[in-house]
């Protein structure tokens, strides 16, 4: 195990325990939405946004305890993206991460409630006192609800991707940018910002990890493309060869695995070469750019 | 028509063509779930809680135009709200005001990223520096998730009227009530309490727009039960009698179409009894209370 696999793991494991503060009991019977946002957000994951918002946030000495708030409700609306995405209209996924989807495990309607409740929730966590000052929480929420939203954010993302299979537009190219850069970068980017927001960051640092955040982010998706040619079902823990048996445009499908290959690597080098001004504070944020590209699961 | 009755339309009538601005038009082919976040909230309805939002910050000298991000914000979120409760997997209506429900006008998925584009959306716009001050805005935005949140408000409201839905639980009584509270309430509530937010009320009188809120509320629910059964398909523009066909608890349905009258009344009465600190001004208000128990659609 590397360097940025322990701390990546120590760090979930603290989060994780943290995160299970975020879910009290309820009495009555409407604990069922509770419980099913609770299953999907505990349902492991490598907490890579989450770590990536302390990672960032600790260049200006912020701590993880300090950046916790913000780390926990992007995973609480990451989660709900995933819920939502596996539902029988949308990607109609059985498994997540080895286990049963939301809508498996206990309904439709509950699992689409859930993911309800969890968008909801992430911006009831920004909005607390102890996220941040009042000026940082703002620029957060406002930040957040773009990055998610449908004007050119995640849901936005969403729908071009359901678009995208079913088009035979020449341009996929210029498509499956797009998507990438709307569906999964948005959030790879908050998390990065929300770090430099945290950390009151000047103009040229926050715009060095936005940069750092589009090359992993796009690194991220690449990769998951060739996982899903080239990965073995029980490392991935959900259905393979998916994305390729429904026609949906990948990288891989655009380019060959060779040439995709190649594009993660120049982004991964352009990832490291982003961050030069902080130093050797960065080296986290360096060995997880490298850890990305390298990640068998 | 009475003076309530003109002064809804014509607040209404504003606020619409107002709302529009609120969706801009994408280039790219993302641009269906705008269309269909747009075609659900352009929708009609009579703008009852965005009414709501302006008459309680009116009560400070708020104007309409500057209650105007509020009331649209809470609009997205009610909107959100309706296309979910339609969806297949949860009351599977077709018919919204006279019109096709999104799904059916678009398709199930773009109407699950409606509802998820419209959430978001509401909280962008609360974020925005002309919606109110920094500290204003902070707790309008934690005041909306919690009470369209899945712990005790709208999302935990309608989990549990879908169990009740498929129980036999003696105790109904109790049930439906908090069911009204989260489900309904919770959403008037907050409009009232967004006009004191935004008026920057003392304690006093805003607890006086929350009582005021929770008896129109109650009212609201009861009377949406009695028209289920007395009202005429063509005024209510939906699909009538669904919820005694699909064995809902409904007011009537438990106490009675008498009874839930008279508790209507009772609720109207100790709605304007908690106006009574405002004088005159509060004149719509009361007036509003009397048009939500005799309306006919």
């Amino acid at each position: 195990m590397t360097d940025i696999q322990s701390a990546l793991k120590e760090y979930s494991a603290w989060f994780n325990s943290k995160l299970e503060d975020f879910f009290p009991f309820p009495d009555g019977q409407e604990k069922r939405v509770v419980e099913a946002m609770r299953y999907s957000v505990m349902n492991g994951g490598k907490r890579l946004r989450p770590f990536l918002v302390y990672s960032c946030a600790s260049l200006f000495s912020i701590s993880r305890e300090q950046s916790l708030n913000t780390a926990a409700a992007l995973e609480m609306l990451h989660s709900y993206s995933l819920i939502h995405d596996d539902l029988p209209a949308m990607d109609n996924d059985t498994l997540r991460r080895g286990l049963p989807t939301c809508h498996c495990q206990f309904d439709e309607a509950t699992a689409i409630l859930a993911g309800d409740g969890l968008l909801t929730y992430a911006f009831e966590i920004l909005s607390r006192p102890q996220t941040a000052d009042e000026k940082s929480r703002l620029e957060l929420i406002a930040l957040l609800s773009r990055d998610a939203g449908a004007f050119c954010g995640m849901v936005a993302g969403q729908m071009l991707d359901l678009y995208a299979e079913n088009t035979q537009e020449p341009d996929k190219n210029l498509l499956i940018q797009r998507i990438e850069t709307m569906k999964t970068g948005c959030l790879i980017r908050f998390a990065c910002e929300a770090g430099a927001i945290l950390g009151h960051a000047d103009n040229s640092s926050r715009q060095a990890l936005v940069s750092y955040a589009r090359a992993i982010g796009q690194t991220f998706q690449i990769s998951d493309d060739i996982l899903d040619v080239e990965g073995s079902r029980e490392l991935m823990g959900k259905t393979l060869q998916k994305d390729q048996g429904q026609g949906k445009v990948t990288f891989v499908s655009l380019y060959g695995l060779d040439k995709a290959k190649a594009i993660a690597q120049e982004l991964t080098d352009q990832a490291k070469e982003a961050l030069s001004g902080f130093g050797p504070n960065a080296e986290n944020l360096r060995n997880l750019a490298d850890f990305i590209i390298s990640r068998n699961h």
